[in-house]
């Protein structure tokens, strides 16, 4: 299934998160599912909180490059393009929440359901759901928006 | 400066974020500053949002564990203890906000203010600047926890 992130323009593809060009990232890969998104995730054996739990920067790490991906793919939807049938525009985030419901435990896969709730001018709310063995252990609410034209630099092409 | 993290106990210092026992980790360390906390963190070249930024998912990760490091620094000191005068509580996340004021450059060694602003029981609210060569780009509030008995299992002391 193609991602979201697949579609990020080269000079927007390095985000340690989701960027498919750093090496040494995270790799979140955003698709559709039905009306809603997924991402999956299995946390490296160093990404824990104590032994046994997942660190919750992690997750709040997820859920942003998820929200993110939601965010683009719901845009575009919302304009008749489904994922891959244009480069994805890049959003960054505003704002990020997460309530940690209770911990999530170290060594199953991680699916986070994403869904952009409103969409409003260059503004963009995502609510992400973590679940670990399909328990929900964390809840995230992004507002992502549109990248300003402050982090539009000659850098980008530089690298 | 000794820091909280320095005197957690053992089976409590394995955090990606914070715990000296990580050792591909972050290395988070909370020391006091007057009446406030401070961490000091250099990106490293791969925690880029784009090039030229830090990635948002690293900056929410600092203020995670520098905030929970704040709220058993706070939590001692209410009780008359300073850092390294015993072993220090281990606290946990229960909420963590993020609101991206402005970009984060990527470069500069990035400071994280922290201060206790309640502690109620077993909760502490704490908030967090992040500054970027003294300009703030980032605030943070996390209502931290004392670890629950749900997070202290065998598996702690079999590593």
């Amino acid at each position: 299934m193609p991602a979201v992130q697949d579609f990020y323009p080269d000079d927007f593809a390095h985000c340690y998160g989701c960027g498919r060009l750093n090496r040494e990232g995270l790799h979140v890969r955003t698709i559709w599912q039905g009306d809603g998104t997924i991402a999956r995730f299995t946390p490296r054996p160093e990404h824990m909180a104590l032994p046994g739990f997942v660190y919750g920067g992690l997750v709040a790490s997820l859920i942003d490059c998820h929200a993110v991906g939601t965010a683009a793919a719901a845009v575009e939807r919302a304009a008749g393009r489904e994922i891959g049938d244009a480069p994805a525009p890049r959003y960054v985030t505003a704002s990020l929440h997460v309530d940690f419901v209770k911990p999530t435990p170290h060594g199953p896969e991680l699916e986070l359901i994403g869904r952009a709730t409103e969409i409003a001018g260059r503004k963009v709310t995502v609510d992400v759901e973590v679940k670990a063995g399909g328990v929900l252990t964390a809840r995230g609410r992004v507002i992502a928006v549109s990248l300003p034209d402050s982090m539009r630099t000659p850098a980008h092409s530089a690298r």
